[in-house]
C-alpha cells in the first residue's frame, strides 16, 4: 500500500507579506505533490468504489442463490479432508508421497453440480487409465530400441498421440462427452511416457497416479452427493418448468395489457408487472445453460423422480420449442409497442378474440408446465385445453373475417362510387392503417398458438419416453383445471367489460 | 477383442436319416451358440458403423476447417519441444526434476486461439504467483505455532481460502476474466501450503513450480503466435460480417421467394437457395460463441487491423442488434409458410412495396457488413441507403393505405347497402382473410427496418470507438454502391415483371 500522506484539504493559497505590510496573493499551490496526491486520492477512491461494487455483487450472488455459498463450503471441506493425506503419516506413505495428485484431483474435479463432477471424475479416471497403459507400452518399445533412438520414439509418439487426441476434442460428439477425458489422456500420456526416460520405477509412478486420482475422485463424489447435492437434471427440469410459466405469464400479460392500455390508472401496478411481461426473454437466452445441464444430467444416477437414463435430450427439444414461441413473442411485443396506433373500435372488435386466444394458449402452457413439474400425465385436460385454444383461434379468425364493414371506404381517394351517405351515418369508420397493428397482433397470436401445439407434442413425447404416471387424483385435478378455466374466463370477461367502458 | 469364431452362415437345418431311409427334418439350429454369434455380429457391425460414422465426422471437421488440423499439429509440436526438458540433462537439472510441470502447463494452457491461450497463461502465472506467496506466508505462521497446532492452522487456511476463491469464481465479472486464475490459485495454494508439512525445501518447490510454469507458458505463447495464429478477435470480426451477409441474404431471399412463389418452374434452384434463406438461424444461435470470442479477444495484442484495446464489446452489441432482427425474421418466415393463402391481387398490390423494403433493408445490412469488414466509414453511403430504406417503408405504408378498395364488401353478411353493381363490375374483389398474411408480412418488414436502424447506430458507435478510417477511394466505392443499388433495382423490376405475368 502507498503510505498516506497528511495533506491539507481544500485549495491552498499562499500569501506573501511584504516588508511594507502590503499583501500579495500568489497562485494556488498546484505543484507536483498536490497533483500526485489528487492522483492517489482518485486511485484510492476508485479502488474503494470497485471493492464496494464487488462486495455488493458478491452479496447479490449470496442472497440470490444461497446454494452457491454451500458449494464454496463444500469445496473447502473436500480440500481440508484431502489435506489429511499430508498430515497423517500412514496415508502419506500409502500413496508414496504423491498426495499432491489427490489435492489436484479434488481442485480440478469439484464442480457445482453432481453431473458435472461425475463427468469429470469418470473422464479423469478413464483418460488416466488409457493413457497410463499406452504410455507403459510405448516406454517398453522405446527402451527396447536402444538408448540413442529412445528419445525419438518417445517424442514421436507424444507428437502423434497428442495431435490425435486434440483432434478428437474438436469433433462435437466427442467434445460433449469426453472433452476433459481427452485432455487428461494427453496430460497423462506425455507425463508418463516422457518421465520413463528419467524415472526408474515407472510402473510405480503410473500406479500411484491412478490410485491417487481414484482416491480424489471418490472423495469428491462422496462430498458432492452427500452434502446438499445439486443435480444438473433436477436443475434442468426446474428451469424448463420455470421458463414455461414465464412464457405463459408474459404471453397473457402482454396481450391483456395491450387491450387494457386505455385505462391508464394502474401505472404503478403496470411497472411492477413489467418484469413479468419480459419473462419470455429468459427463454430466449437459456439455450446454452439448458444444453450444458442436459449434457451433465446424463451422467447422474437415479435421483428424486428421475431414473438413470431419463430422456434429458427431450428437454432440449422442449426448450427449442419454447424458444420458437418466444421468437414470435418478440415480434408480438414489438407490434404492441409499435407507433401506429390501432383504432379503439378495432381493438374492441378483436379484443375479445385475441384475449381468448392468449388466455387459452397460456392455459395450455401452464398445464404443460404442471404436467412436466408433477411428471403426471393428464392427457384429457391437456387435450381439452388444446381444443379450447383451437376453437379460440377459430373464433379469432371469424372475427377477422367480419372486420371489413368497419373500414371506411370514403378514405380512399378516387373511389367515389362507394361514398354512400347511409354508410357514413350507420357504421363507425376506421382506416386500414389503424387496422394493421391489431391484425398483425392477431395473426402472430395465431402463429404462436400453432407453435404451442408443437410444444404440446414435445411434452407428450417426453411423457412417453419418461413413462409419466397418470394423475388419478381426479377430484383435485378436475377442481384445479376448472379453477384455471374459470379464472381465465373471469379474466377475459373483466377485460371485455373494461373495453366496453372505453 | 473377442476371438472371431468361424460359424456357418445362413440358417442351419439338421436332417436325421433314419434306419429305414426316411428323412426327418429337424428345427433350425437356433441354439445358444448361434444367438451368441448373431449378437456378436450385431455388436461388430454396430461398432464398425460407429467407427465409420466417426471417421466421416472427423473427415468433415478436417475438410470444413483445415485450421483445426493445424491446431492439432501445433499441440503435438509444443509437447514434443517441451519433452526436450526430459531428454537433455542440463535442462532437466535446471528445473530440479520438476519438468513435469512444464508438460502439464503446455497441455492445459494450449487453446485453439491466441486470446484463449494468453488468457490461460496470464491467469496461470498470476494465480501461481499470488497463491505461492500466500502459501509461504501461511506456512511460516503455521511453523511458528508449534507442531501440534500446525496441521490445524494449515487446514483452516486451506478451507477458508479455497472457499473464498471458489466463491469469487461464481461472480460473473470475475468468472469472465479470472475463472482459470482462481482455479490455479486454489490448486497452488493447497499444494504448497499442505506440502510445507512434509517437504523441507518449500521455497525451492514454489520457485520451481513458478519457473516451470513460466517456461511452459512462454513456449505456448511462442508456438501459438508464430505458427499460423488464429486470433479470437479476427474470428469474431469475421463472424459478425458473415452473419450480417447471411441476414441480408435471407431477408432478401425470403421476401423475393414469397412474391415469386406462383412461378414454380425453378424448383431445383429454390432448393439450392433454401440454405441461404435459413441463414438468419446462424445469427440466432451464435450468441455464446460471440461472447466467448469477445472475452478472449481482449487479451490479444495488436494484430492485423486491430489494436490492443479494440472495442470487442461493441461487437456484442452489434450481435444483439442482429439477433433482434433475426427474431423478426423468424416471425416473417412463419408468416410466409402460413396456411392462409394470400390473394394474388393483394400480392401484386403490395409486392413491389415489400420487395423495395426488403431489398433496401438488405442493402443497408450489406453496406454495414462492408463497413465493418473494411473498417472504413462510408457514412454518406450508409445514410443514403438508410434514407432509401425509410422512403421504401413510407411507400409500403402508402400502399397499405390504398388497399381497402380491393376488399369485397359483398362478402360481409348484413352489409347490403354496399352491394353496388358497378363496384363488382369494375374492381376485382378480395376477402380480408386473404389479406391478413400479406399485411402481417408487410408490418413485420416495417418492424425489421426499424430494427435495422438500431443496427446502423450500433455499427456507427463501433466506427467511432474503433476510429474507422474514411474510405476515400471514391471512384471504386461509388461504383460499388451504384452496382449494389442497380442490382437491387433490377432484381425488384424482374420480380415485378414476374408478378405481372401471373
Amino acid at each position: 500500500m502507498a503510505p498516506r500522506k497528511e495533506v491539507f484539504e481544500g485549495v491552498e493559497w499562499r500569501i506573501r507579506v511584504a516588508a511594507d505590510g502590503s499583501l500579495e496573493a500568489l497562485v494556488p499551490a498546484t505543484g507536483l505533490a498536490r497533483k500526485a496526491w489528487l492522483g492517489i486520492k482518485g486511485l484510492i477512491s476508485g479502488f474503494a468504489l470497485k471493492v464496494t461494487m464487488f462486495v455488493k455483487k458478491a452479496w447479490d450472488v449470496e442472497t440470490n442463490d444461497p446454494r452457491k455459498v454451500i458449494h464454496c463450503i463444500k469445496v473447502g471441506l473436500a480440500l481440508a479432508i484431502v489435506s489429511l493425506f499430508y498430515f497423517m503419516r500412514p496415508l502419506y506413505d500409502g500413496v508414496g508421497g504423491n498426495a499432491m495428485w489427490t489435492v489436484m484431483t479434488v481442485v480440478v474435479v469439484f464442480e457445482p453440480t453432481v453431473g458435472a463432477t461425475l463427468y469429470k471424475c469418470f473422464n479423469r479416471v478413464l483418460g488416466t487409465f488409457l493413457a497410463g497403459f499406452l504410455a507403459l507400452g510405448v516406454h517398453w518399445v522405446a527402451s527396447q530400441s536402444g538408448e540413442r533412438v529412445e528419445p525419438f520414439v518417445v517424442g514421436a509418439s507424444v507428437f502423434l498421440l497428442a495431435s490425435a487426441a486434440t483432434f478428437s476434442r474438436l469433433i462435437p460428439s466427442v467434445k460433449s462427452r469426453f472433452d476433459y477425458g481427452a485432455l487428461i489422456f494427453i496430460l497423462t500420456f506425455s507425463f508418463v511416457a516422457v518421465s520413463g526416460y528419467r524415472v526408474d520405477k515407472l510402473f510405480e509412478l503410473a500406479h500411484h497416479r491412478i490410485s491417487t486420482i481414484i482416491i480424489g475422485s471418490s472423495l469428491c463424489i462422496l462430498v458432492i452427493m452427500l452434502v446438499c447435492p445439486i443435480w444438473s437434471g433436477q436443475e434442468l427440469h426446474s428451469l424448463i418448468v420455470r421458463n414455461m410459466d414465464k412464457l405463459a405469464d408474459s404471453l397473457d400479460g402482454c396481450v391483456t395489457q395491450y387491450f387494457n392500455q386505455s385505462g391508464e390508472g394502474t401505472n404503478s401496478k403496470e411497472e411492477a408487472t413489467d418484469n413479468k411481461l419480459q419473462g419470455y426473454k429468459c427463454v430466449l437466452s437459456s439455450k446454452a445453460s439448458e444444453e450444458s445441464m442436459a449434457n451433465f444430467g446424463r451422467w447422474e444416477p437415479s435421483h428424486g423422480q428421475f431414473n438413470f437414463r431419463h430422456p434429458w435430450k427431450q428437454y432440449l427439444k422442449i426448450g427449442a420449442s419454447m424458444r420458437s414461441c418466444a421468437y414470435c413473442m418478440e415480434a408480438l411485443n414489438s407490434c404492441i409497442k409499435s407507433e401506429n396506433q390501432a383504432a379503439k373500435l378495432i381493438k374492441q372488435h378483436l379484443g375479445s378474440g385475441c384475449l381468448k386466444v392468449s388466455s387459452s394458449s397460456s392455459n395450455v402452457i401452464r398445464e404443460l408446465a404442471e404436467t412436466v413439474k408433477t411428471m403426471k400425465k393428464k392427457s384429457s385436460t391437456t387435450e381439452l385445453l388444446a381444443e379450447e385454444m383451437k376453437s379460440a383461434v377459430q373464433g379469432l379468425q371469424n372475427d377477422l373475417k367480419t372486420i371489413p364493414h368497419l373500414l371506411n371506404p370514403s378514405a380512399i381517394p378516387g373511389n367515389k362510387t362507394l361514398e354512400t351517405a347511409c354508410l357514413e351515418a350507420t357504421t363507425p369508420t376506421v382506416t386500414l392503417m389503424e387496422l394493421v397493428p391489431v391484425v398483425t397482433l392477431a395473426s402472430i397470436l395465431i402463429e404462436i398458438s400453432g407453435r404451442i401445439e408443437a410444444l404440446v407434442d414435445a411434452v407428450e413425447e417426453l411423457a412417453k419416453l419418461a413413462e409419466f404416471g397418470i394423475n388419478d387424483d381426479k377430484s383435485k385435478h378436475s377442481k384445479m383445471t376448472d379453477k384455471t378455466v374459470s379464472d381465465a374466463k373471469q379474466q377475459t370477461e373483466g377485460t371485455m367489460k373494461a373495453l366496453q367502458r372505453v
